[in-house]
């Protein structure tokens, strides 16, 4: 299974999020070719600090399986994910998560830190980076430097 | 405000986690010494890697007061917060942690990690541990050597 297809999914899902002005990144959750999953971030329109595309995807699909051990699940998402993120996906034994484009801000999966892979824990994730990297980049940027321009605009009145 | 009347709070909420035989941890948030939001960790009962008692504690308390951001608010938790969680605590800008007692297998304020204090992120918050101590050490620790012990019997039939 090619992981840009999956990609694409959450890619799509990261659409979504930036069609109603959310910060635009999408998750979706995969086992053995079926999306268990989908997510995309939401937290203003929510009022919920915890809904992340990530967070999202994983509940989603932990009710499809129907327990909270998404053994041999894989997760695609458009950019590297948060500290609470990576922690729920330790939690939830994902086996592998594909990330579109890093995060070096927040990002919690190699960035700042990678709880997705610190030994301590008791499950490791295996992790591969860059899968459409280009397009998840340009979605974040371009998002951004819309919000700085209306931001200075907004102070400039 | 003593503190500890609100960690009593949360450890009720454990309680009630413990009698549902869920892991015994619970959480509280606290702005101006009304509570907002409660939770209990029921990971196994809501089939949900997510549904710990801090996440759920901070979800119930972003509705309540309309938006993302939990200014001025406190947590009380009856043991120290693992990454999801901590991470969740700094994204809603959760001004102080009061925690029961460390966890060092996942603790991520001050035990593995520290990702309340963690200097690179945009949000810090203050923590103060070992409120209620050895009432949220003991439930835990009844809680897991009754587990062990229940486990022990099971493999020896």
């Amino acid at each position: 299974m090619n992981p840009d297809n999956f990609m694409l999914e959450a890619f799509k899902e990261a659409e979504k999020a930036l069609s109603i002005n959310e910060v635009p990144i999408g998750a979706i959750i995969e086992k053995d070719g079926i999306i268990l999953g989908r997510g995309h971030n939401k937290t203003e329109t929510a009022k919920d600090p915890t809904a992340h595309a990530e967070m999202i995807a994983i509940r989603e699909a932990a009710q499809k399986l129907g327990g909270w051990r998404l053994l041999g699940c894989r997760m695609y998402v458009t950019t590297e994910p948060c500290s609470m993120c990576a922690g729920a996906i330790v939690l939830a034994r994902i086996e592998k998560v594909f990330i579109g484009t890093p995060d070096p801000k927040t990002g919690a999966c190699g960035s700042l830190m990678n709880i997705l892979q610190d030994e301590r824990l008791n499950h490791s994730v295996q992790i591969e980076t860059g899968i459409m990297q280009q397009q998840c980049e340009k979605l974040m940027k371009s998002f951004f430097q819309k919000l700085r321009k209306k931001k200075s605009e907004e102070n400039s009145i």
